[in-house]
């Protein structure tokens, strides 16, 4: 890493943005070379950030312009950190031009477009490079080969990436019923985003409660975890029923995954197939039985812990999974991406314990 | 309510208790003339509570001695908020001397004693008592007639009364399938109570996290919700999985509650089953299918708020209820079962919204 | 009581408007006639605080117009929880209709109107009302016979009543000097109001965040400190620094007040004095020396607890002071204003602990 | 920093020695050689703090016998995180063995020992120690030459490092009177440490509540205050009155800082003497007038923000500081004293930004 990458963040006054900041501003291969944000176009970083003033990454000016920004034409990576619609307006331009991308938004995940209009209420307007070879869904731990040789990556999403951590090796190993899977995931508040001003997620509202919402498989998520589970499942059709809720606390998720046992299993045995597939998983910490996992205990890590369960009255397997929904759930899991797409180790800038208390 | 019943509180310096007091010092019928602590034994009640400072309820001298406390003597009612154990030794007596009993542990809600046992982890030493008729399972939603004419209530647990009371009229109505139910339920840490001091309940660990525990079968309120819903299931036998959390609030408990439909049938469909069977509760609400329910909207209330979701595409209802925990799932349902046995309007000293926001 | 006085809220969906429908519809002696919201005109006052539902006043439609709103027409006494401008505009012709007010904005707590223009950044319209014998400042503890014989009550702002109640009847008893007072006040979230969307009230910022605001003497509460504490010390200019903060709570406000001894006293001394001036006070509690009050002793009630301390070495007392900020630094204190106005008791609809824990 | 320095951690299942070994654990210079705790001896580290699961240090396992377990031995520098009085007995004998003690409790702090008898109900065991030239005090923003000489550092107190910062080049330029200072600190409950049980400290009971503590002049970081403002004053006896807060969220303190001007002086002036005082100071950040730091800005970092403000009204320059009270106030700050003291860089292992939101 003599030379620093230059990369550049565009979308950078969001959480996610400013998690990616916060990231790289400390990754010993990189060099940020430019911020894009219309908000705080002119301003310093740590106008929108207070946390990265007295740092180099905090004295950054804030360029307007989107992907067009003068800084994004020195860059050799761009993550992109906005809203869905973003992306395949703008990545085409970007490959072409020979910058690789991590985008955070969903415009790349979904490989079923007819799925992609359903949920996201668009059309696309880039299948053609959705279709290549050098676009890779970005979960490391599922598709390490396939985001080696890519040119774009496409980041999951914050539920999907607890979710399919917990459940995928047991689809894998033929522990679990293809259908009848329950997630039940929730979530802080920060995951609703920086803009948003719904009342839900102010203060006087949000603290002291909690809620569900889209309830009854209406949430943007699902065909994401479904299109990763079915793989998983050797391509059979994995439906899940799927519930987010919102927790009063600023960042953490908690997926509690439920699903039919195929055969007898102990608690055990679901955590010893779930160590073995993270053998080599930088991030996956698997728990033993028993021991249930916090959402403190990630808090701005990039690690996913999990913890298989059994109730043997009801014949059903209960992964708990909890992840940092700004870390593993997004900046972190793009800087794991960066990382494997340049060739850096897999935990370059990404090293350490969260805060804990 | 001209001349006031005279009622005894023991237990009073828990969190159940100091809610009783609240609730019951300011109710029209009843006057407390017995506060029973044997940590705050010859102080005043707003030592333990200090919200009762300037009220009447917070002068009253705490009395140590149990329900052989003297003033115990004197009490038509007698409310035990205790842990598990104390019940079955001290009731009996309690009845036999002519005074009713409202209970808040679990030591008369379990008819199959083999299974207390397995639970609870000791032998019940008032098997004959809880036998008779004069002893009703206290969920006045489900059971009015037999609370009418019981000396002895046994108040439900937290999670059950959340859990039942979004389950069983789908069950009544046969359309969920009696296995495959899943309650996935998030609770303030207020329910653990006051004494214990366990680094999970302490503010610096609790705060900004979550945590399922219990996980896989083990918990105590599975065998009532279920004997519970097996009743209303025509007496077939109703499994369920039931998870618990901790989350970072004081009050409050939002159960998911998810389970297979017999038949297509719509959240609309579902909804109205709700309202026709809560149509003369005065306590249950039954909002419109997309109205997700806050705990929030039940903070220091006794009400509990009901909302039906279906997901179609995995034949799935889903059913979220709210409760607090100190009130619908403890003090003020066992307010509303006295009101009940004394022949009190329901509502008596439990009417009102709760606090927002 | 036998016939309920019709009131009219004026503002209803707002904090401080939803806290006046949660006290009113429980106050034995008022009928709530009409509930004014322009957001939520035309639908029940359930939709705006859904913690309503299931009451009477849950149901209550909301109007549209302001004072003009049909229902105000039927109303005897009139709340407005209005942005400050609204009731100077407004009130001269609800008072010449015979209507009394209470207002829980600034346009009428403070007689010098060139200080109001300097810190309120508007000119007074209705200077000659607010000359007049019928306007009572709403501190009922300092100005019990002038709201009793008021048509309109100025409503003091939160911050005044916690800070005022602490530190008036010390000068008084001429113990504090009237300079060199300082006034460290931290307040929760509510106090900002719902309708502000600034980022500082979002949970992901406000929550594990603590700032002060205003810094400097800049607050709008000064000047309303300042008037009522000078009567305090025989019309002797006293001139406070007042600092106000944001904590992560919904609810409360601590006021930590520091003034310099006269000459030396202890706390029990100080502890006297304050006791001897709330004798009859129903909702002043003043707790012994070292006995430190919470914020959560007085959640969602009226109360205002007091606590004085000394500090020996620098000839300071301190007296801390919690009061729920939409309560009696708001709503509640309008309502125990209206109960004066209308010869009511003054604890009417008021009575009974807050929620704890 | 090619070698690595040999560390141990005496105490390391507190919050403190959880923190620091968290730095530590990052940091280039140095290895974890011992990690003491009685309560998880035998234990690996992230038994205690789950969060350091994954890492190194999370598989370090914890010894039991203080100073004298058998890792210490091997130790160039020792940090203890121990109570008052465990210190002043063990150093003497780590010190004759040639190690360097960075202690965070504050038995080396003051000079004085009648003073620090009567603060901390004990006598000093080894005041011949605390004469001696190689016995610095911990604050490098003021005592950087004695912290590099030093052999032992007593690191400062959480409210104290926040409080000095903020007022103590102020003093330098004379522009504070000596008289009349108040410090109103807001600190979160991790500051309580772990191991204590009291009520105050539950979630349930914390959560949505403020309270004043040690009111009157008892908290025992006043004399360490005054001890290093006095410096500040040229020798000059300072006396402050101080008034510690809880504040419901885990980590952070805000010290609100009053002191009266010596003569008329503007927000800016002020502003310039911070800037010029701190200039090479790499982990404070001076705020311009106007723009008040939180404590979310610090969160997890070793910075401190300022910002001064004056009240022109009443002569007042208010100072508002903010840090996080386990690192810059705690464990942070013991780093960079190790830092200065092997003669890194004063940053090395603490560089970025914190977490935000």
């Amino acid at each position: 890493m003599s030379e620093r990458v230059p990369i550049a963040i565009v979308g950078v006054s969001g959480y996610a943005g400013g998690e990616l900041a916060r990231l790289l501003s400390r990754h010993p291969g990189v060099e940020i070379v430019a911020a894009v944000s219309e908000t705080y176009a002119g301003k310093p970083l740590k106008a929108s950030f207070p946390g990265l003033a007295g740092t180099a990454a905090g004295a950054i000016l804030c360029e307007a312009g989107g992907v067009d920004a003068p800084g994004v034409g020195g860059a050799a990576v761009v993550f992109l950190a906005q809203e869905s619609g973003f992306a395949m307006r703008t990545v085409p331009a970007l490959v072409a031009a020979g910058r690789a991308v991590v985008d955070l938004s969903a415009d790349f995940r979904l490989r079923d477009l007819s799925i992609f209009s359903t949920y996201y209420k668009m059309e696309h307007t880039a299948p053609e490079l959705l279709a290549e070879s050098t676009v890779a869904y970005g979960l490391p731990e599922r598709n390490l080969t396939a985001i080696r040789r890519a040119r774009l990556v496409a980041n999951p999403g914050c539920h999907v990436t607890a979710a399919v951590l917990a459940l995928a090796p047991l689809l894998d190993a033929g522990l679990l019923e293809k259908q009848g899977i329950v997630i039940d995931s929730k979530s802080g508040i920060s995951g609703a985003g920086r803009a948003k001003n719904d009342l839900l997620f102010k203060f006087s509202e949000a603290n002291e409660s909690v809620t569900a919402y889209g309830v009854g498989g209406t949430h943007r998520h699902i065909p994401e975890i479904e299109q990763t589970l079915s793989e998983a499942a050797a391509g059979e059709s994995v439906v899940v029923t799927f519930t987010p809720h919102l927790i009063p606390m600023t960042r953490g998720i908690l997926s509690t995954c439920y699903g039919r046992l195929t055969r007898s299993a102990s608690a055990t045995e679901a955590t010893a197939i779930l160590k073995e597939a993270y053998r080599d998983a930088p991030f996956v910490v698997v728990r033993d039985a028993g021991d249930q996992p916090k959402t403190k205990d990630v808090l701005g890590s990039n690690y996913c812990h999990l913890c298989a369960a059994v109730d043997v009255r009801t014949g059903t397997v209960i992964v708990t999974s909890v992840i940092d929904n700004l870390v593993k759930g997004a900046a972190g899991q793009a800087v794991q991406n960066m990382n494997i797409l340049l060739d850096f180790p897999e935990t370059a800038g990404l090293e350490g314990a969260g805060l804990w208390p």
